[in-house]
């Protein structure tokens, strides 16, 4: 089974389908023996499809035919609501071991979405060292550097020999979440230096730690937000990075698979709250797997608040109704120039606020932003004006005043979408606010507005009416 | 200077100003030094600042002024337009050596940016076999695997020991990209298993290699796309995947520093074409460095597209000149009524295009997704449409047939909003097109043109106009 992931989904999808009319004539050990062909990640992925496709039964027997040892990393990669399910229907002695025998990282993961008495009955099993350093680490706030770590490092002395941590990373290195770096402390848990693997394994058996360990190295504080954790390590492209507390005492270390996710998280949540939608349960869960009132719940709150901003644009509206009636052509254009103002308005939003999350654009750059996107509004804004006249005397007959008309408010509208569009993110962050949640929806209405006043105001000023 | 990180930002504006003050006064050494406190990932950002902020010759002397050792570290980790800068003031020898001296895969991606003569200067200088590997990686495709392999990896005999593959990396690891994972391969350089460093730390010296190493490996074909390799360590988690060509040849490594890159590359290009920008160079460039007039060209195209569906929008409009003459009152729910759409649209598309992008939604999902959001639009459509009948009765002072008409179009807008958010991203899919370069634009032209339409076909029902 070399290069399974080469065709995996190929493959799979051949796979499910054999398993399923396994399951179907009960034949259930042929079944297991199908998955197990896979890789423990590729068979988490194919539980799911099983999960979502058939009886959750079908799937709880398959799982608990699995290898003790496999069972538990298949289960470690599974998403949390289907790791539930497989708890509800498998044994408290069963869910004991499983919980027992996964990563610490992965245990604290599982039993922060536990309900509160499971927890209790898992612990009382739970010798009183760990239980007390599972309930520190189920306390860290979410999304912070604490809930991300695990404490299973290797911590050395720094008068031992490079060949005395080789020994005692044999003998203690199993349990380690990685090995590739090795923390050393001084007497009161203080981080006094990191030391690699690799240094370890190329350097002299006789060496003392103390000579080859880095002093300058890079930690992170254990309430730091996790998209602060995810720039670090972006930043020095480490590993593993250890989690210090105020005193500079080591409490964990994060290694960089879990980054992932967390930039995964990140990206996608900007994202959303770009297109107005706020995830308030704040769930990792996925869109099907999200109920149809939290989606109504979610995407609600902004549209609800536009349509107090289109409340403000009728009223101007309204103010001119007497020109429209006199004009009704007028209101043809409308379209274009409000769309064409909230379009050229977001896009200069999201090259901003995209350049503020990956430290592209800072504050600072205020005016250097506004500047260029001014000359870029100037220029898009003229194209489209030039385009736009002639569509209009040529295309649709109108005279030259409409056309002018449409055209300079075009123009402004243009310029003026594009810095907004650029000045709003940078102002949101000044403010300390979150620029991609309130950015697109506050442009939108404004340029909205101004979009109408400004078409208004040319129309009385060259129609004069 | 331990925790650099805590406070970087803090302490980094101060040194800013004190580099700056020792550089006015051509105190270059003291500059270096007050720079050399720092981690050579900050030094690089502190280079960047510099380089924004004053003349590039300062910036050069100092640099000139940092050990070699770390000036290559530093070189590493700027990005490319700085690293073109230093090179066009410093001369072609040190050219040549900073560009030696760098990893293999750093190497690659210099020589990518750098002008060709340099580069067969530089290619002169360098011995024959590593000229021709050089070439090989060259001539990979941008965004392909191969174009974010190194060769610098450890490569172990199946009949070696476990002492004997120590010692072995002992004495060439130094030059390798990670040490943590070695593979294996038979004599025609076909990979047939890994090994990880952790392993063969905690393992008895006598150990064969053939005995411990995985032949289940998982690797990545040298010609898939950066995306599906991104995908592959979030999936699994490694630190490092070996890339294989169409002979299940080895022919380089990567590591999942490198990964974290493309993640954020890969998100901010979703994000930008979402919001109809295109970047035709394709360049990793920072916003600032992109000139005024490639913004232009980044974000016409889709502006240009949408005033043809404009046209459309304000030829409908056209049509019922009569019926909005006649109840003039009617324009002013226009805006609210094709601004809802193109925004409940939008949200809806935004879930689904992200939820394909991270593998939460599958086009199988089609109509499991457009059911979902049929009843979220109906849900929502019934608060919006509830909500103004309210303030379109009380507030605007209007009859109970305007309220309808506007409340009904709403509700009916909201709805195919919904689905044609949810249907499009999957359809783009489906048909192997970027759903997130088609699926905004498209919503926003069709959902003003249907918001259209149904507008006026309830007003001509409704109000018998």
């Amino acid at each position: 089974m070399n290069q399974v992931e080469f065709d995996f989904d190929v493959m799979a999808e051949k796979s499910l389908e054999k398993i399923y009319e396994l399951l179907e004539e009960k034949k259930y050990f042929l079944a297991r023996d199908e998955i197990l062909k896979y890789n423990e990640a590729d068979i988490a992925e194919l539980f799911e499809d099983i999960l979502m496709d058939r009886d959750a039964g079908d799937a709880v027997i398959l799982f608990r035919l699995l290898p003790k040892d496999v069972a538990v990393v298949v289960f470690s990669y599974l998403p949390s609501d289907d790791q539930l399910t497989i708890i509800d229907c498998i044994t408290d002695k069963e869910t004991t071991y499983i919980i027992n025998e996964l990563d610490f990282d992965d245990k604290i993961d599982v039993l922060e979405e536990l309900p509160a008495n499971l927890v209790d009955k898992i612990l009382e099993k739970t010798p009183k060292n760990e239980r007390k350093l599972i309930n520190t680490f189920l306390n860290y706030p979410d999304n912070c550097a604490g809930s991300l770590m695990t404490p299973d490092y290797i911590s050395l002395q720094k008068n031992m020999t490079v060949g005395e941590a080789l020994e005692y990373i044999k003998e203690y290195g199993i349990d380690a979440e990685t090995l590739y770096t090795c923390y050393v402390k001084d007497q009161g848990r203080k981080l006094i230096g990191i030391v690699s693997l690799s240094t370890l394994v190329v350097e002299n058996n006789d060496t003392r730690i103390m000579d080859i360990m880095h002093e300058d190295y890079v930690s992170i504080n254990v309430y730091d937000d996790q998209e602060e954790v995810a720039d670090d390590f972006k930043k020095y492209g480490f590993i593993a990075m250890p989690v210090v507390d105020k005193e500079g005492r080591i409490v964990g270390i994060i290694t960089v698979d879990d980054v992932l996710d967390v930039m995964e998280e990140e990206a996608t949540e900007d994202m959303e709250r770009m297109a107005g939608v706020i995830d308030f349960e704040n769930s990792d869960k996925d869109y099907l797997d999200i109920s149809v009132w939290q989606h109504t719940l979610n995407r609600l709150p902004w549209l609800v608040i536009l349509m107090l901003s289109y409340i403000i644009t009728g009223g101007i509206i309204n103010k001119f109704e007497g020109m429209l009636s006199d004009v009704i052509c007028l209101v043809a254009y409308m379209p274009m120039l409000m769309g064409t103002g909230g379009n050229t308005g977001s896009q200069a939003a999201t090259l901003i606020i995209r350049g503020l999350a990956t430290d592209e654009v800072e504050p600072a750059d205020f005016f250097k932003v506004i500047w260029k996107e001014f000359r870029v509004g100037l220029l898009i804004g003229l194209i489209l004006s030039v385009l736009n006249f002639a569509r209009i005397c040529w295309w649709d007959g109108q005279g030259v005043a409409i056309a002018m008309t449409v055209c300079v408010a075009m123009l402004a509208i243009v310029v003026i979408a594009k810095m907004l569009g650029s000045m709003i993110p940078l102002l949101a962050k000044l403010c300390k606010i979150d620029p991609a949640l309130v950015a697109n929806p506050a442009i939108s209405s404004i340029s909205d507005m101004v979009s109408c006043i400004t078409y208004f105001a040319m129309a009385s000023l060259i129609l004069g009416i």
